[in-house]
């Protein structure tokens, strides 16, 4: 089995204006769908970061896959790393809340969003569930929870109609949300992402009105770095006993030790480890509890496993990190998570912010049933793409002007003096 | 596809009276041959230890494998652990240079042993080679080394006729065992076990022998953990210089920590790092800066994978150790050997002390040329059981009384006084 053909395709479509530690989202989420199609006639599907750095590294790879064998995974990265040599895509705009995206991480995100290609294109060959391929599923079920976000009712200058989820301040507004999110799917836990630019107090309250009205689920909050050390101390006596885990209060590896040393909280960090070699530190720092993975910028499937293996190798917990993704992504975090024997903690994902009319997978979106997304028989993702919806978004992003993502830069349309410091608090 | 059988064969073989730190090889090395077969008709091949805890556990995880997809590796492992807890062999006899086949390694190496034979079975049934199931192969040719002893003539009481390779006591003796092994085989660089009765002098007036006959061959010793501290670094100040890397020079963790911090020399191990816990205490230590992997006794094939990658993450160098093993055991190490790319020095291996009438593959014994074993575009494994000689190496096993290694109680055939003393010297 030889590879024929690979599509690149960048989509647009509809993200909330959810509040973060850079600023806001834009009105647009961006990413790529990839397509690996064999001289047999399978197609393996992969989806990854849509923004200009990793899209120029994503196209300019094309070619050079052509002949090779998708099960030729080292083949794969030997070619990503001569293309990413090759060429020097420059900006690293978008990379503080997608770390993915960030120039350094260019054959970490390539490979990965090929590997997953690679291997959803093996498994369909193979007419198998691509957990199979991964060693076969310790669950069928993976558990997500529900991802709460501080927001606006609607983007500025109303670029189109307001979401269904409404405003996100107040604490009462905020458990609304949860409360709607958790009806719709199900789901056990909760995570907050907080560092917003209303600040740590506000948001404490808004932790400690969940924990009063979901008294059993466990609750995290995730400030992106935006905290200082002295900041994230003082909140964590505030809620420490209230949460399962505090995800990356502060920067540094050096921060988060200092704070678990001073503080004994679990930390998890999407932010601080992100390949091996900033494992590699932290395990000498002792920084971090629980590591959340995420395969497009980890290396793909099979390296999240062994980045769970390592955890589990080092007493560290092993969750998983998200930013806007479609269906795609999130068959694929479900297949790994199913295989991973040691995922501690229920997944992240934002894909419930998702319009019901921009999934780009045939069906539709995706059913979360008690918090869970399952893996059914079908061969490979268990997913398949929806030629119609694709070339939709793809117009949308066509249609607009954004081309990496800037937070930073959006929400100085709200704010003009708004400018990129971390931490703020 | 699920399994429809699994057969577990005891065998032996001629082994030759090779000195080591415990004593002497007995006549005879045991291993186990595994076949799973699938309900279509594909048969998955394995080789592991044969002495007498391991085989029990082998054996009694046959009839818990029938029925099971043979990709799923986290069903293997399940059913193993809960075979492990039903039964408790007790023996750990033989394990003292076969970590293997100790019992708190029971798991790992029942795992491991029909982790080859599923993966064997996967790739047979995909009719492709097994390298290409771990990623594809980065190198068809894997480098392997000169593996020398000292040694007698032959055995006590001559069970049979003397082997080829005659007596290996005096440094003359080593060099002409060398360039014998050399000549028929390629080898590229030369590794002599020591820690035997005659003392580190001795083996190290060895080394410095090898040096002048084979000025260009990397140079290994490894007196199994049988030197002191002290000693080690005496020896260390006589052929520092002279050595790649020094292992497993003297016992522990902390002493091989100790070495490195004194010496400098890098040191390798199959002795203090056996497993993912002996890795994360060696990593906190620096106990070693290169590990000798061995699929055995680490979890088969994908988890040498992955203590590679950890290997790769903590900056320290990789390769392989062997038991007397035949060539299943030979083509899975290269299997996985051509798939790792930090693979960092030629791995070891026993094979060529093995007697040509007594391979239990078809064709006979593999060959080695310019040191390597290379991967060919058959299926799975590539070789093929030869029933016959399964047979008489059965019928061989049956024959005897050995039926756990122990080369302490055979060096006392030599001398009665011998003891199980660590460090000896």
């Amino acid at each position: 089995m030889k590879i024929k053909h690979v599509r690149v395709t960048p989509i647009a479509f509809r993200d909330a204006p959810l509040l973060n530690a850079s600023g806001i989202h834009e009105p647009y989420a961006l990413r790529s769908i990839i397509e690996v199609e064999s001289d047999n006639g399978f197609v393996g599907l992969g989806e990854s970061y849509g923004d200009a750095p990793v899209l120029s590294v994503l196209k300019a790879m094309k070619d050079s896959l052509v002949g090779l064998d998708p099960f030729d995974l080292n083949g794969l990265r030997a070619r990503v790393k001569a293309t990413v040599a090759r060429i020097q895509p420059g900006s690293n705009s978008g990379a503080e809340l997608a770390p993915g995206s960030h120039p350094s991480k260019q054959v970490a995100n390539a490979y990965s969003a090929f590997e997953v290609a690679f291997l959803d294109l093996q498994a369909r060959s193979l007419g198998m569930p691509l957990v199979d391929l991964l060693g076969g599923a310790v669950r069928n079920e993976v558990p997500f929870s529900a991802y709460l976000f501080l927001k606006y009712a609607e983007h500025v200058d109303s670029p189109y109609q307001p979401d269904r989820w409404g405003e996100g301040i107040s604490p009462e507004q905020l458990v609304a949300q949860a409360r709607k999110m958790i009806d719709e799917n199900g789901f056990q836990s909760i995570k907050l992402k907080a560092g917003t630019l209303l600040g740590p107090e506000h948001e404490v309250a808004c932790i400690k009105a969940l924990k009063q009205a979901f008294p059993n689920a466990p609750l995290r909050i995730d400030p992106n770095g935006n905290w200082s050390l002295e900041t994230a101390i003082r909140m964590a006596e505030l809620m420490g006993d209230d949460l399962q885990y505090y995800e990356d209060p502060c920067p540094g590896l050096e921060g988060m030790a200092e704070l678990h040393r001073r503080t004994g909280i679990p930390l998890a960090t999407n932010m601080v480890v992100t390949d091996f070699d900033e494992f590699r530190r932290s395990v000498a720092l002792n920084s971090v509890q629980i590591v959340l993975a995420d395969h497009h910028y980890w290396g793909g499937l099979r390296d999240t496993q062994i980045l769970s293996r390592m955890c589990e190798t080092f007493d560290i917990g092993v969750s998983m990190h998200s930013n806007s993704h479609l269906g795609i992504s999130l068959m694929a975090m479900t297949h790994v998570a199913a295989a991973v024997p040691n995922l501690s903690y229920a997944c992240d994902t934002h894909y419930p912010w998702q319009e019901e009319d921009e999934e780009v997978i045939k069906g539709g979106k995706l059913p979360i049933r008690n918090g869970c997304v399952t893996i059914t028989k079908a061969p490979g993702l268990g997913v398949e793409l929806d030629y119609d919806q694709l070339g939709k978004l793809h117009d949308q992003y066509l249609a607009i002007d954004i081309r990496s993502r800037d937070d930073v830069r959006q929400m100085q349309k709200y704010r003009p003096d708004w400018k990129a410091v971390k931490p703020r608090f």
